[in-house]
């Protein structure tokens, strides 16, 4: 889908760090003016939506530098090089909520902020779910606290802005229509 | 909310643009060890559901340069600086779509990328939608399209991912709940 494209006419590398980088293009526009594109290039994500067996969503809670708050939170991870999003998905699972799933269903993708960054975040619900007596080990720099919340609890606390995060309000809704 | 809080040891800023800007924190962990984390400052933002009297919901399609395509979204904008979100709301739905409204309705609000943004997104719905006679004009960078989606077509545009941002896969699950 290319109607109204923007066609590059320079690129400046601002900035390349460990998750994200940043770079200004001037671009010409479909009218033949110029403007400039502030973009954040992002390798990509994956959340997951862990549905218990007696409904409750696990769900993460965890200190937001970029906010300077902890938000409560659907598992969720970044892509490595190559990884499949659906491999990605069972890593966090397991990293950040010690289970593991008997199913792992793709709900679909999207850009976070497309008006200035690449990020895709690609949603699955997983089902099934079972301790993992020795799970792997999350990031180091990574706390995180697990908590089991019904739709009703998660709905409070999306009015009360303790679930504060695009993907987990997606997430609530999607399992509000699933029951 | 400061539960596993990340006090800030320095901060690098390293972009200041149009829209965003960048910095680097050091930080220090719940732990004791450090870590950097890379942060873009965002102003806010509003989104706009507007559902017509016949149930359908109206989007703009325009090109987004983050992802090198245009994607269909609900109409957004960013706040101004001091700007009540509502005030925004209604700004963006007129220069985008046109349209005033009888009812704009706080839905809730959240971050789209806590993990490297502090970007927040206000969604309002908006009904007894009306055409402005002489809109005001939107950012004369700015090139939408309009589409009047039920919610049946919404769901195969987010398969087809025609749809494909996440205020929008939100809007379009929120509008379903609401028949």
């Amino acid at each position: 889908m290319k109607k109204f494209e923007e066609k590059t006419l320079h690129t400046e590398a601002i900035f390349n760090g460990r998750i994200i980088s940043l770079q200004v293009d001037d671009v010409s526009l479909p009218n033949g003016a110029t403007a400039k594109r502030e973009i954040v290039k992002h390798p990509g994500a994956v959340a997951v939506i862990p549905i218990t067996d007696d409904g409750k969503i696990i769900m993460v809670e965890q200190y937001r530098k970029a906010l300077e708050r902890s938000i409560i939170e659907v598992p969720a991870g970044k892509l490595e090089p190559g990884e499949e999003p659906i491999v990605t998905a069972r890593r966090e699972l397991e990293e950040e909520t010690g289970y593991g799933c008997e199913t792992l269903t793709y709900i679909q993708s999207f850009a976070t902020s497309p008006g200035f960054a690449n990020e895709i975040i690609h949603m699955y619900a997983a089902s099934g779910l079972y301790k993992i007596e020795h799970p792997v080990a999350g990031d180091d720099d990574e706390f995180v606290e697990l908590l089991y919340v019904t739709i009703e609890e998660a709905e409070a606390m999306v009015q009360s802005q303790a679930i504060y995060d695009a993907k987990t309000a997606f997430a609530v809704i999607w399992a509000k229509m699933q029951k």
